[in-house]
């Protein structure tokens, strides 16, 4: 996006994703933002090669530790692509708000962005699989996966479970009020943020569900809208 | 996403974006389904190959008739890349909810997302790019343009338009309850959908305003909740 105040996290501040530092350098601080990114993004956005030409596929994530996942079905033309070993670039962005600045050169957005780089490992024994799978559940709905109908054999073989290292992730965050420079700032026009929160509304129960069974509660840190 | 019970409007139905139909095929109601998720979503995310290899970029879109639009910084990496000519995909995802189902396997996400592919058209004359820079402003905020400081040449220089047009665009869209199969209609846990929708909050005028400067309203077209 259009940001001139960009506050660019765990990379090396020149702009190419081939410069990120590694893990072991980044700061404490610059992995938990990345990790606040990831937890907080409803779902991200996996760049991959198909054919030759690049393909921008929406999938839901979630993050254990350092590594992120991601999963889809079998027959996925996606997942066989990357499940090969080929690159991906996996990019998770929470849009916060709107901002305005008093010549349209200036208007642009908050937001909070995560990139990752790298060739997907793809988790192959059914153990591995459910141990992930479950922690994505549990991460967004606390406790769901032991009330769930176990997953079969048969469910976990049709499921590709796929993950990247955070070794190679950097993060984009972009905060506060608009930039205009001094000789704009008299200009007679509102200036300002207009800040957009995703919210989660009532649930809404399935036909036939019985008496007495609670919805789930969203965890915290998987709500968007904390900042 | 995994998403079982998804209805692909604007592709031929085989999952390979090779196959989509173009746009003198399209029913009025698919292009119309792909104008209104292009409108709804806050921003996009462009798949662009950079030396060899896939990246997904977050940035502003906008529509006008039957094309996207974006722009940036002629300084960007991203833009040089695809501005030489080059293929990208632009995806944009509007997230409606979580859908949670009775086994860990039909759960999934309500969402309309939209893929356009092609080599992006850049814009390159000032009247053109004016003409649709104003838009974009006035889309998001109706009247916005003419109250501006208004554009340079010299910002016009260091802006670049692209467009795509939606003829090779098709949208996906999951709506709806979980889609349990009868044996674990009876399972006892909760399951249904959690609506997320995205709100704007109350606007952050800058420091230093002026009295009586009133804050823009979001226009209605621009609001991803409108379901």
């Amino acid at each position: 996006m259009v940001a001139s105040k960009r506050r660019r996290v765990g990379s090396s501040g020149t702009g190419a994703f081939t410069r990120v530092r590694r893990l072991p350098e980044l700061a404490r601080y610059d992995l938990q933002v990345i990790h606040e990114i990831l937890d907080a993004a409803t779902h991200c956005h996996i760049a991959h090669i198909v054919e030759g030409r690049p393909v921008a596929t929406p999938t839901l994530h979630w993050r254990i530790d350092d590594r992120v996942y991601w999963h889809g079905s079998v027959a996925s033309r996606m997942l066989k692509a990357t499940g090969a070993g080929a690159e991906v670039c996996l990019t998770a962005t929470v849009f916060d708000g709107w901002v305005l600045a008093r010549s349209a050169f200036n208007h642009t957005a908050n937001y909070r962005s995560v990139m990752c780089f790298g060739r997907p490992e793809v988790i192959a024994d059914p153990a591995g699989k459910t141990r992930v799978l479950r922690r994505f559940a549990d991460q967004r709905f606390p406790g769901r996966w032991d009330r769930l109908r176990p997953v079969t054999r048969k469910e976990l073989g049709a499921t590709v479970v796929l993950s990247l290292p955070l070794g190679k992730a950097s993060a984009k965050v972009r905060v506060g009020p608009p930039d205009d420079p001094a000789r704009d700032r008299d200009w007679p026009v509102w200036a300002g943020v207009i800040p957009l929160t995703q919210r989660a509304g009532p649930p809404v129960a399935d036909s036939g569900l019985a008496a007495g069974l609670e919805p789930p509660v969203l965890a915290a840190r998987a709500r968007a809208s904390s900042r």
